[in-house]
């Protein structure tokens, strides 16, 4: 095995991937995602799942060049997002499932931490993109936010992984009239939506090699 | 959709993937490590990628009743072991990835801030499980640690995904004689390192409901 530099192998990675992905027409901005997406998981299912709302691309890498506050539910996803490229953006992420408050809320009134973290995030004054690797209840509570107008995401990363409520949650995220990138059916994961994220911030603000 | 507690929904799915899994016998101590791994993933794969060397799970189980400490190659595998699991097992975890003296030495050597951090670990004097989510190198390392004797680990788990390197390197672990869970192939992750270390601490003290 030849020892390479990280991105050495993050090229090649990617060149293997496009070998194997040979003849797949993907939208130019998509595309990039997608990969990394599957870079991520070595799973090419991901060429199929992803569902991209016609303004996601635009609308997200807009918003994060003005500098956005992204939200997380799981500590997971927020640990998988690059902070170098985070701070060359000028963005931030945030992760209330941890905090106290939140823990009181949700045995308070009966619903999960993963809603009370929505309707948490949905008090901050900045321009939002959710990064959703978890929990259906907190994509079922963003959509009622929406709905209700009391939120307006410049993106919602839907991609919660598993096999109660999650097929149903991200297909309520496809009716919406908002910028969305879900991952369709099952699968999906914190470092999915961590990948996400990635591959957006590098768009806006590209690494050295 | 029926709004479920946490520990339900997990219930509820660990059914539907025994349900879909219908017919597959798996090793006993080896079933809830396996399951864990699907409901992660939601990727059914793993019934076959996962490898256990014959001892894996008993030596695992014996090493956590006694406290160990579990290091890891992300900042995202540690992000996802359950922190009170950990605790009522009396375990600790560990990564070296961000720390400084670590990066210092891997640009001084040209090797990976992955292979300096098995290096870093080796040192550890107490028993360890390695769980390598993303790094083939921290593998490597580790295989020539075990051959050099430098290190006796209570268990490898390897299961880096990727293109490049990730194969072989745990191809490398598969002919060691020491206890390890491996997913052979391409896939694995962050997220399944965790999934496997939590289904190795619920198996020691079991949630409860």
């Amino acid at each position: 095995m030849n020892i390479m530099k990280p991105m050495e192998i993050e090229m090649k990675s990617f060149e293997i991937i496009s070998r194997e992905l040979a003849g797949r027409i993907f939208d130019r901005q998509q595309e990039p995602v997608i990969k990394r997406v599957i870079h991520t998981t070595a799973d090419f299912e991901y060429a199929d799942n992803l569902c991209f709302s016609k303004d996601a691309m635009d609308k997200a890498i807009a918003a994060i060049k003005k500098g956005i506050c992204i939200v997380t539910d799981t500590q997971m996803a927020m640990a998988g997002i690059n902070k170098e490229a985070l701070k060359r953006c000028g963005c931030e992420v945030r992760c209330f499932m941890s905090d106290q408050d939140v823990a009181e809320k949700a045995a308070d009134q009966g619903i999960t931490r993963a809603a009370v973290s929505m309707r948490k995030a949905a008090e901050i004054k900045k321009p939002l993109i959710f990064a959703i690797g978890n929990a259906p209840t907190a994509l079922m509570e963003l959509e009622q936010l929406i709905r209700e107008e009391r939120i307006l995401p410049a993106l919602i990363i839907g991609v919660p992984v598993g096999f109660v409520n999650v097929v149903e949650s991200k297909e309520l995220i496809l009716q919406l009239d908002i910028p969305y990138i879900v991952a369709r059916g099952r699968k999906g994961g914190s470092n999915v939506a961590a990948a996400i994220v990635n591959a957006l911030l590098y768009l806006v603000s590209p690494r050295e090699n």
